[in-house]
């Protein structure tokens, strides 16, 4: 129950051990076929180029933005956590002009404060931002983002490793030109793998572009190659050799989600959410993030005075074999990040987290009610 | 029987369907630190920078050029096959002064060619090559070239992936600075992870150079933090979520090597390509690189005249379940590779191989003796 990597369900890790074929093998490009569909629908996107890229989400922020950043493009990236931050270092390294809106940690990407610096500055052509942010536990809104950058004339790019599959996320609707995630938080895949989708406008830019991209492993012209079959290119162009395995595993996770449906997976992690905050609120542990804008899936609390972070968190994984995560930048030695992402998102961890944090915390002083909170949590299920 | 992803044998695939755990978990740092004494004991290195790359082989030969060449930096790449050319792309996209070499398709690369080309050019500061060609089943000198390297104050970058563990490779005996491989070739791993390998001369330039690494997720200087503990660092530092079940995997096909010890290894290799090699002859099968540099581990051989290439592998898969790998490149359409790597290179499927062959050619109207080339096979093991 950390940030991620979530909990990976049998079924996945199953799939994940089937004999490694290749990865040009009739077999295999059926099941890349299969895959694309898949992300299609997780994303809520008819993009063509919806891919897995083959390596973890930095890769996948770092193939958005080396292939949809010119040198010199104009970007606007928002901070309000680690991820941010992150992203405007890739976009430098892209060649970016970059312009920076930080917020504080723990609060929203703020829409005002977008359209402001979008309206005061017509050089800029793209926004970046984080859907959810790993560190703090924020959703920002996505859909207004995207409208104002629409507004502006902007293409945008959006980080949502932690927010696909675990909240609603349209990328058809909302208008995303460039999307990265991970298949290591919501979809409860093993790590390794970044799922992308690329509106029909941003592959215009790509490619038109002609400044070649830094890398030649993430350069989508090449890529595209791979994963596409067309009338102009009707057999699959050798690239890398594909994470044959990962792919498997990607493949049944996101067969789980459809099972599922992708909006009772939301309503899943929502449910569950609200039951770990009744319990942790008997705790008398206090939520970082102001209500609207918290990730049902990472719960970012505040670490009790007087209560030691590590020790604390040590105590769980020994004697519960359970992991929350620390605090990350800023949040390091004063949060705890407590993941409840796709298959792990379940009643049972929500019972374990609450007892297990209950029995731990009076070890180490901290006096509070175990049973009252699980009493909560069971009321909140009711 | 390809040219890689090879076969894993059910011992990896148990290991990479273990449950995931967190990748800053405890457990998982220890294991972090057994691949990295089990990478430097395939590679004969003590380097202290060798680590697995979390993407494929391509990101590994990219983490090399992209560390190693400052803009402007003159690098001679030689030219052998798919790869060499590969380099090219990669180097230049690093921003290289590029200086290429090249040599015909199924010849090694010419170490009096290499002297003469760094002799008459004393601005070339890095040599460039593949040490096992997988487009044409090449085996160069590294030895040579890197004391020939050296003699000119060269650093060098080593193309290792179709080698590692299946042929002689020495990377401190031989002095190589950089050096990339892949996990599904001869360590008979899943595909997606590449090991490499820094000389300290090499971390030195990496550490030393003021230029900013065009990529984030490669950028060693940040890698290193993560995958090094030291006085100076002691604690890790997160910077991207490892792909901890392909971890496990590779951990365990570093372990079987090390159990067969790596020399045992490559005498294997030679051994069932012998056989292999001894059973194509009396087919009318030829291979198409010269005895001393044919790597055992990825045979090319001519594609009889008259034969239909895509019809034989087509029957090859559905009839007998084997895969061999079409030609690559200039060698599209007259070459097959045969690939015996890691733990695909065993008798009974050089056996499969020549009776499959033997079936398959007769029947689209190639007439060859399939019971003598077995007993030729036979005869290779007496």
């Amino acid at each position: 129950m950390g940030p991620g990597p979530s909990d990976v369900s049998p079924r996945v890790l199953k799939a994940l051990g089937q004999p490694t074929i290749g990865h040009l093998d009739p077999a295999f490009v059926g099941l890349m076929d299969e895959i694309k569909d898949l992300l299609q629908y997780v994303f809520m996107t008819e993009n063509r180029l919806t891919i897995p890229v083959s390596a973890p989400g930095s890769a996948g922020m770092e193939t958005c933005f080396m292939n949809m950043v010119d040198p010199n493009d104009h970007v606007l990236v928002c901070i309000n956590g680690v991820f941010g931050g992150r992203m405007t270092e890739v976009a430098k390294r892209a060649g970016a002009k970059l312009t920076t809106l930080e917020f504080d940690w723990g609060t929203e990407v703020d829409p005002a404060k977008v359209e402001e610096a979008l309206a005061a500055d017509d050089s800029i052509s793209m926004l970046a931002f984080v859907h959810a942010e790993t560190s703090t536990g924020v959703r920002s809104d996505a859909k207004t983002l995207c409208e104002i950058a629409r507004k502006h004339d902007c293409l945008t790019i959006v980080d949502a490793v932690t927010s696909l599959a675990g909240i609603e996320l349209r990328v058809d609707d909302w208008g995303i030109d460039a999307i990265y995630s991970g298949t290591q938080k919501c979809l409860s895949c093993v790590p390794g793998i970044s799922p992308v989708s690329f509106s029909e406008k941003a592959v215009a830019k790509i490619q038109s572009r002609e400044h070649t991209n830094d890398s030649w492993f993430l350069d989508l012209k090449l890529v595209m190659a791979y994963w596409e079959q067309s009338e102009a290119q009707p057999k699959r162009a050798y690239h890398h050799t594909a994470p044959v395995n990962s792919l498997y595993a990607l493949h049944e996770s996101l067969l789980m989600v459809k099972e599922e449906g992708l909006e009772n997976a939301w309503a899943r992690h929502a449910k569950h959410h609200n039951a770990l905050v009744a319990g942790l609120s008997v705790l008398g542990i206090e939520l970082i993030v102001a209500e609207e804008y918290r990730l049902p899936e990472l719960n970012t609390v505040k670490i009790p005075e007087g209560v030691d972070d590590a020790a604390v968190r040590t105590a769980l994984l020994s004697q519960f074999d359970l992991e929350i995560g620390a605090g990350l930048g800023k949040f390091a030695g004063n949060a705890w990040r407590i993941g409840l992402m796709g298959s792990a998102c379940k009643r049972e961890n929500v019972e374990l987290c609450i007892s297990a944090l209950a029995s731990v915390l009076n070890e180490q002083g901290y006096d509070c009610d175990g049973d009252a909170a699980m009493a909560a949590v069971a009321n909140s299920y009711a």
